[in-house]
């Protein structure tokens, strides 16, 4: 049994694999595919040492099949093809109000525990939402960042008929552009890397790229003066929070998705005042943005296989993590758990 | 006929008030009471020239008799009380969704056309509301403000029993405060100014002085760690901007209410994501914050004549001002415009 342990400084050192029996409310997964994300690339780097205690196995965006239940477990049975959502929920505070999966003690599978990127990982069965026959493996691992979509879509209100921007269109930037086709949304994509740009424009997306072209005049064109609804921040730049206060119209929304750390940002807070916008945070996912997200996976509604650069074995994670930091443009780098 | 006519450069001089007589759907009033808002004392400053084109008469916190109604007008009569919500409604802009109260083409009437410092004014009649029996004309100066307070409660949600935090207690911070304790909810006051907070904690208010207490620590004692459930940032501050992120709660709303012009402030994007708060921009009123403020006034929740600085005519606006100037401390100052 094989496990890829990030050791610190850029590196991953393949190792055995620990199979945890499962305790009661437990399951054992063998792992199918597990997708890389950009916190990934972060803890690749080793900015999220202290947090993250290398050695550790790290991934979370996980489709596994289950191997064998711990006491008391009912909703799954072995042989189940399962997405995991990896959130372990902590004691509850007041200063949650019930919002457990954002809550002061949530820990958060994969990063402050052991992740999916080894063969076997046993995780709380409460995690775990059922796929569909209909549904693979390998596409399974979408349903983590898709439900991200899900739950930023649902944050920002977006009904039928609304013009919609999303800024920065990367693997987050582009699942909630198909969430936003789901709800009937007319989606803008503003981009600034040529190859995603490409790429966006074949999947058949309206793109901006606000370093060529002005993005307020072409957004004004696009939604006749009506300019957006509801604006997602998800490129982490300073640029993308200044355009995200600039494009929304009177009562128009801006989702908060991106993880902006470091200094605070300049933001233009009488704007606010003087057409009523909202700003929305939304972090991660509920248990219903799971479901929503495996339901539009299995409508076939997101090409997953245009959204896949690269396929490669947990042997190959380091060369893996070599790609995705020489090649910006690729979208979802995907691990085979089993390999 | 007297007006008041601000004739730039902190210069106010009084002049002859043209009687307009009312067209169709227009109300000609006998202003009674004006109260004097921070708006004018920037429009004095100068600050406003350009919108404002002296010699201009301003004022749009009024309360007024019903002198001669235009044809058509039907809300009012002769003789009725009422008090005015001071929006001109423009043409309709896809931009706006129907919330005309901030539309492109919205006027403000008192800047960008005649105010109420004067005898007469002549109005749209949809801009009046009539006053009950029991609310005299001069409470009636009131509404306004009054109603600014109600549009932010509104904007933010708020339920009994919450935990609210006004930032910054002058004149509106104050109106929000009573607007919240008849929501039920727990209130609390941050402000700096030493005056201010010896007036509203007299008016039975819980405060707190941010320069000299820890912010932070103190609301965690007053809400047993919960903190704050919607923050009201009133201050127009720059220590304001970066106060509403930190003392909301998961899921909090911070309600923008001051006017933060000038360069962009730092905002705390992060916290946006980690915690989903939100941040709602506020103005003015729409017609049913008029009804419940006018409701509310008449209920005696709000003790207006421990609110009142000073009243003091038409003749003396001149005077008026230059002592506002002087006195930072000083709450709201009421002009009758009958004197
Ligand atoms: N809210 C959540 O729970 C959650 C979950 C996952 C990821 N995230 C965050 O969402 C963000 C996006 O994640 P991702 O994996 O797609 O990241 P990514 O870095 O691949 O995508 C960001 C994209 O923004 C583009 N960009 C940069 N500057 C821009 C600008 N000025 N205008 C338009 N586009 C610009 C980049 O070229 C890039 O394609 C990150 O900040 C990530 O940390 C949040
Ligand atoms: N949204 C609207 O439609 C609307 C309507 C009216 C007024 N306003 C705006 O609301 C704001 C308040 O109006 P006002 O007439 O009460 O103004 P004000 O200047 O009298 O009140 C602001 C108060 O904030 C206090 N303050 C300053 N720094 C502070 C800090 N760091 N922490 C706590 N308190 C601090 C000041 O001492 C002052 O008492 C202004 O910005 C005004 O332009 C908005
Ligand atoms: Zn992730
Ligand atoms: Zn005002």
């Amino acid at each position: 049994m094989k496990a890829a342990f990030y050791t610190g400084n850029q590196k991953f050192e393949i190792g055995t694999c620990d199979v945890v029996k499962p305790a009661e409310g437990e399951v054992r997964l063998e792992v199918a595919y597990c997708g890389v994300c950009g916190t990934d690339v972060h803890i690749y780097h080793g900015v999220m040492d202290t947090r993250v205690k290398p050695p550790q196995t790290v991934g979370h965006e996980a489709s596994a099949v289950v191997a064998e239940v711990g006491p008391g477990v009912t909703n799954v049975k072995v042989g189940d093809k399962v997405a995991v959502r990896p959130l372990k929920f902590g004691a509850p505070h007041p200063y949650d109000k019930g919002f457990n999966h954002v809550g002061k003690n949530l820990k958060f599978i994969g990063i402050d525990s052991a992740g999916a990127f080894q063969n076997s990982w046993t995780v709380p069965a409460y995690t775990l939402h059922k796929l569909p026959e209909n549904l693979s493996l390998m596409h399974g691992a979408f349903i983590e960042p898709l439900a991200v979509a899900c739950h930023d879509v649902k944050i920002g209100r977006v009904k039928a008929g609304e013009h919609c921007l999303v800024i920065g269109g990367g693997p987050i930037g582009t699942l909630i552009a198909y969430v936003l086709r789901e709800k009937g949304a007319h989606v803008y994509i503003s981009e600034v890397n040529e190859n995603r740009l490409a790429m966006l424009n074949e999947l058949g997306f309206s793109t901006i790229n606000p370093v060529k072209e002005n993005l307020l005049e072409r957004i004004a064109e696009l939604t006749g003066d009506a300019m957006i609804d509801c604006a997602f921040e998800v490129s982490g730049s300073a640029p993308g929070a200044a355009t995200m206060t600039e494009v929304v119209n009177v009562r128009g929304r801006i989702v908060m998705v991106a993880i902006h750390g470091g200094e605070k940002k300049p933001v233009d807070l009488f704007k606010f005042f003087w057409a009523e916008i909202e700003l929305l945070g939304a972090r991660l996912y509920e248990e219903e943005d799971y479901e929503e997200a495996i339901s539009i996976a299995a409508s076939g509604a997101v090409p997953f296989e245009q959204l896949i650069t690269q396929v490669d074995t947990l042997s190959n994670i380091q060369s893996v993590f070599e790609t995705i930091d020489n090649n910006p443009a690729g979208m979802k780098y995907l691990i085979d758990c089993q390999n």
